[in-house]
């Protein structure tokens, strides 16, 4: 377990900053499977995620649902025949925010 | 019920065909919310389904699931807050089958 999966999502006003720089840098350190991709001029974070078939990457999409739902916090989640390709960002400030990072490290942990 | 949604998948081989030009146009006028795109060269159906939120969308992804592994067809679900997004193709022939059609006219039936 590592720093961010501890913490918790804080409310995501549409006014409240994005990651600086040095927090993402600082944030992606502890998140080695994870990349920033750039999606229609937005910053996400991705993972893939391996299964040997395709119920077990259901259910493993179900536990990130879970997840999303407790924390008030939703990813895309693409569910294929034995993977998973989870991206994280916050929509209302178009990019990434540390809930986005505290997220990755929970989804990790599933 | 069209007719599309009362056949069956039949096994798909490496070596199928992929579906003719005809037969593609017939199939598609029988689907009228499903798309035909392209991605990285392979002709794939989509169709986009919104929800209220994303317990619902979650739900939905699980029917297609379901779906999918009762007729041992998988398509690709991306599932985000208030939408999912199915594609359907033929990861064998990397093309539209005839299956994919079926399995279109199936997913609207959820």
């Amino acid at each position: 377990m590592n720093q961010l999966s501890r913490k918790s999502c804080v409310a995501c006003r549409i006014d409240a900053p994005l990651a600086t720089e040095e927090e993402i840098d600082e944030f992606i350190r502890q998140l080695p499977d994870w990349s920033i991709v750039e999606m229609d001029d937005v910053r996400q974070l991705k993972r893939l995620f391996t299964f040997n078939n395709f119920v077990d990457a259901v259910a493993f999409t179900q536990k990130v649902a879970v997840l999303a739902e407790d924390e008030n916090h939703h990813p895309a989640i693409l569910t294929e025949w034995g993977k998973v390709t989870v991206f994280w960002w916050s929509h209302k400030i178009n990019g990434l925010h540390a809930n986005d990072f505290i997220m990755a490290a929970k989804t990790d942990q599933l």
